[in-house]
């Protein structure tokens, strides 16, 4: 058996597409178009290339992109500021400060610091408990980018039983929440979990979110899983270069899974698009229009 | 094998001691005591008694406590005009608004309109993901005792597998994070669960808080396992009058079990010393005082 392989590249097309639809119906409603602002503080190069592919693909969407830029030197008060000049501005829906931020910055501040209305990556306390609460909330990208993948391979969540390795507050915690909130019986793994392999080869749904390069292997995974590989490891490659490589071992895994996405190509496409539909949520709370009537 | 049951009553005794000590070492520093303030909003009759416990456990352990009792007819705005005035009102610590409300107030507004500082029931949202995030939160009460309980059985928690059977956001979502915080592997199961008894067999912990009277039976524990029962059901006795059962059935689980609690006397009298506990944190935080620190 080889498993499909889950094309995140096309579902983020579909799903952008959607968004783009869905844009100009809400600007039928709200007279004004969705906007998101991203923060940029200094000048990693890694960071530059995601914010201005995020400017691109917001603008491709229809909606209003802003790119603020900050020196490196920028002091937490002076973000701060800006934070509140930003929760102020009523044509400014989504809020977000690309990370990591310098040292003398305290990164949990200023999450905390964005209006949780207007916080699109889903970080913020209050959404992250209200996430965990199974209230509406407005939910990380990358996670919310595993559900669609899951829903949109045909995966049945309700009753399966899901395995998520990692629990750091971007990937694993709240996409354990999701899985809960789906009716799947959730299993939160980590490092210090005894018999990592035995646990695995329980799940239904592996969602591999650990960092480590191929870590999961296919003698992990159940006959017939569905596999999510958030890992993004760059590593030496045989050309003397560096190559991406997920915390799934994809050809064993493929071997033994049902469904599975690769990486690159897998979950990372999605999170943008994702981004993109937060964006477009939260303006529909702020306008009190339901997103799903779109 | 009979396991050792654990005695909620004794824990909770020998905890509120320990606060008793604290909030006079609080007293010394702060030059004021601790103050929780109950709101119970109509007559129910359990509603009453508990929070007349409250007030006699709290003055038992040197601190302030207030009631503030409104009829059954109090609307939503003046219940959160209540909810205002002592948010603002600085020798306040811990405000409790006493659940179940009548019909025409909107439970998670007044949840939701409490200063998250003075959260003691670690409900807000905000509470709910300071304790998702892992980091310091205020945190609710029944789950704060399981976690006591586990310690003060001298329970190994980091690398164990804990199962809690519950989702509420009162209890089992809750537990889960303290239990992951501990550096357990979680799994949190529910009604949607497939095969419950399989899952229950491979816990070390357990952690029954579904409202099921006596749903877990002993051939769903492993042998050696914790067993804490949150539940507590009231069913028809044989003496025509009613009694308190558990979701654990006590007599088959403590055949196979290392450690258990009984229902009544298990996990039920830890939650009141807790949320003293949480008034006292409450008071240390807002004073800036390292609750440790006493």
């Amino acid at each position: 058996m080889t498993a499909t392989r889950i094309d995140g590249k096309a579902v983020a097309a579909d799903l952008r597409a959607e968004i783009a639809v869905k844009v100009k119906a809400f600007e039928a409603r709200a007279r004004r178009l969705p906007g998101l602002t991203v923060v940029l503080v200094g000048e990693d190069p890694a960071s530059e290339v995601y914010v201005r592919n995020k400017g691109i693909q917001t603008r491709e969407a229809g909606m209003v992109s802003n790119e603020i830029k900050l020196p490196g030197t920028t002091s937490q008060a002076e973000l701060l500021a800006v934070v509140a000049t930003l929760n102020a501005d009523p044509a400014v829906d989504g809020i977000l400060v690309q990370m990591p931020l310098p040292q003398q910055i305290d990164t949990q501040a200023i999450i905390e610091a964005i209006d949780p209305a207007k916080d699109v990556d889903g970080l913020h306390p209050a959404n992250a408990g209200r996430l965990n609460q199974g209230i509406e909330a407005l939910t990380p990208c990358t996670p919310l980018g595993c559900m669609i993948l899951l829903e949109k391979s045909g995966v049945q969540i309700a009753g399966a039983n899901a395995v998520v390795i990692g629990r750091s507050i971007l990937v694993g915690r709240p996409v354990a929440a999701l899985l809960l909130a789906a009716n799947a019986t959730v299993t939160i793994a980590h490092s210090r979990t005894r018999d990592l392999a035995a646990v695995c080869r329980q799940a239904d749904i592996v969602i591999a979110a650990v960092g480590k390069p191929e870590l999961v292997r296919g003698d992990w995974i159940k006959p017939g899983a569905a596999v999510i590989d958030v890992g993004i490891n760059r590593v030496a490659a045989d050309s003397g270069k560096t190559k991406l490589i997920g915390d799934v071992h994809y050809e064993s895994a493929a071997a033994v899974a049902d469904v599975i996405t690769p990486v690159p190509g897998g979950v990372g496409p999605m999170t943008i698009a994702c981004l993109l539909q937060n964006t477009l949520t939260a303006a529909c709370y702020r306008e009190k229009i339901d997103p799903k009537s779109l």
